[in-house]
Parts: structure tokens; sequence; C-alpha cells
């Protein structure tokens, strides 16, 4: 096994220049820029759809959707209002990166946007490890997944600037001890800014919405 | 990204070897083992969890647990009722591996079990390129991840030999389209054997029950 690191470590600080020329990029162009991550089913796609018709007067936005088959995710951005949608498919790969979101960026004339929403593959645990160039990272955790994620999956709930507890409408059918979940967020990430919300209900959105139309004010 | 190519094949093909071997150890000692994998959250440690109480009379039974950290799944299969169950915390690693697999064989003494339980870490993506010599896969999918998820994860799909679709018992709160989601499965692998069910409720247990003890027999 010993003979993989070195390999993985000059992919990873590879990567990490090109997330910094991605990030000047952005900047360049005065763009706001997140990276979704979450299980698969957690609700990336769904906050996508949501969060976009609650932006339509406020920020220009473009979606970046990193999937490893098909082009579902980018068609509902798109549906939703997006100005752009990008799929990304990764081939098999388990995760986004740096390569990739710059290859969707020379698609896009960023001088048109806002806002760029990346949605990452759904997985818990190697998305964390890649840096895109984006801004912040936005975690979506979700009620059915159970209250042991941050304690089983501590790298990915570290690394996050933010976290989206969706699904919040499935509570009632569900065990799920909200203070475990949340003795295991602070432990990783004491001063994580949460929402907990539900896509399907709208339950909790103005927060959210809030936080992302003040990110994006702050950049511009 | 081209010089990764012919190192990650060398890795496969190695564990591929061990795999082997993992198999020979265990089909010498006639133990029947299932790799369990599924996203985050679909239910594999329930799914154990509700297993090894109606197996108690019928098969010994060990579990193997692959954590990123933590050993809260081992504990819940030790209090189910498993008579050995060891944890592997990955270390950061997004799946096991046959090298992995191979270092809890050896902490067991194989002639006590009749069916070795494999639960993989929680990723519908880089599990199902690591083979570990178990000698069938069990993808645990579930409701609230959503219907989409074969035609966006084929790997994982293509790959099992059965799926249990947990949390039927959610699917009056869920938006789920089965026909969306089974034309998804048929087109990756048409006579995917399937148990719907739910752990919380035990509706449909009895099939996937009866699968595993007809498999553990037969291979007695």
């Amino acid at each position: 096994m010993t003979q993989r690191i070195p390999i993985v470590e000059n992919i990873l600080s590879a990567n990490d220049r090109l997330a910094e020329e991605n990030r000047a990029r952005l900047d360049a162009a005065g763009v706001f820029a997140i990276n979704i991550m979450a299980s698969p089913g957690a609700g990336k796609t769904s906050l996508i759809e949501q969060t976009l018709p609650r932006l339509a007067s406020l920020a220009r936005v473009a979606v970046v959707d990193g999937d490893i088959a098909t082009s579902l995710d980018a068609d509902r951005a798109a549906a939703a209002g997006a100005l752009a949608s990008i799929q990304i498919n990764t081939g098999g790969e388990c995760h986004l990166d740096a390569v990739m979101l710059r290859g969707a960026l020379e698609q896009l004339d960023l001088t048109k946007f806002d806002l760029l929403i990346v949605e990452n593959v759904g997985n818990l645990v190697c998305p964390a490890s890649f840096k895109l160039g984006t801004h912040k990272s936005i975690l979506v955790a979700s009620i059915p997944e159970g209250d042991d994620k941050p304690h089983k999956y501590p790298g990915m709930y570290r690394g996050v600037d933010a976290l989206v507890v969706n699904k919040i409408d499935l509570l009632p059918y569900i065990n799920f001890r909200m203070e475990f979940f949340t003795s295991g967020v602070q432990a990783l990430n004491p001063d994580l800014i949460t929402f907990p919300l539900s896509c399907r209900t709208g339950e909790g959105m103005d927060a959210w919405i809030d936080w992302l139309i003040q990110n994006v004010k702050r950049n511009s």
C-alpha cells in the first residue's frame, strides 16, 4: 500500500495548483462559487432546484453538475432556471477535481454570472480531498441517512463551511437523535453554520437563501 | 490524468490476486461470505442488525465492518448477536480492499462460522472496483435516496448479485417513481434478485433471510 502515497500526494498538489488558478479566474470575473457535496440522494440537486427560482431576480447563476453517468442533474438545473448548466461526466471517477472544473469554466463566459453552483459527485468521502477553487464548500446531510454520519465521515464534516440538513419533513417517521448528530458536528467543526430545511416543503429555505445572497453580495 | 491509469490497474490486479486467496481461505473453511455495499445511511448496519437475530439458530455468523472512523457499526453488530465482530478502520480510504479483509480473516477462526457478513464503507462508487473474495455482493438501496440512483451509479448496480431496497415504509412520504428505478436496474443488471423491505418495520425481511439461508446451505 505504501507505494500509493507519494503518487496520491503528487496528484493532490497538482490539483491544488489548478484549484488556485480556477479561484483566480472566478475572482477576476467577480463570480462567487460554491461546491455542494453529499452522499448520493441527500438532496444536492433538489437544493439547487429549490434555490434557483428564489435567486431569480437577485443573482445570475450558472450550475456545473458532476456525475459518473447521465445528464439528469444538469437537465434539472436548467429546468429550474439556471442561465447556464454544464454536465461533467467523470467517466467513473468518484469526485470532481480542479481539472474537470477548469474544463467547465472554459465553456462559460464568467462575466455573465454572479454565482456558480458546483454539484459534486454523490460521495461522502473522496470529494473532500480535492479542492476545486470554489469559495465555500457546502455539505448536504439528510435526516434519513442517519444521525451517526458526522462520527463516521469526519473528513467531510471537518472541511466544509456550511451544512444543510435536508429532509426535516421526514423527522416524524425516522429515529434521528438530533443531539447525537449535533455533538458529532460540533466536535469536528464547532462554528459550522447549519441550515435545517426541507426541499420538499420549503421549510427553512429562507435562511439558506439569505446566507447565499449575503455571500454573493460580499463578493461582488 | 493518463499517468494514473497503469498505477490503478496494478493496484486492482494485485487486489484481485489477494481476493482469490481470501476466497480460497473461506472455501476451505466452508464459510459463505457476502459483501454489503451502499451509500452512507442506506441501511447496511440496520440490515445486519435485523438479519442476525433471524439467523440465530440457523447459522453461526461473523461480521466485519469497514468504516473510515469509529467502531459504531461493529458495536451494533455485536449487540445484535454476531458471534464475532471486527471493525476495520480504513484510515481515510473510501472502500475496503482484499488486503484489509485478509487482515480481518486472520483474526477469525473460520471453522467456527457458516456465514461472514462484510459491511463495506458507505460509498456508491469506489467499493465496486475492489473485489474482496466474498461469494456474493449485495447492494442496499433506500427509498429516500431517490429513484435515479441506478441511472447515475451504473457501476455499482451492474456488479452486484442481489439488491435490497430498504426503507419501503417511507414510500408514502416520498416521491419515488418505482418504474423509473426498476427500469434503471433492469437495463444494467436484468436478472438481479431484488428484496424490497423495511428494516424498521420488518416488512419483506423473510424473503431476504430465505435467500441468505439457501445460499449458506448450498455452500456448506
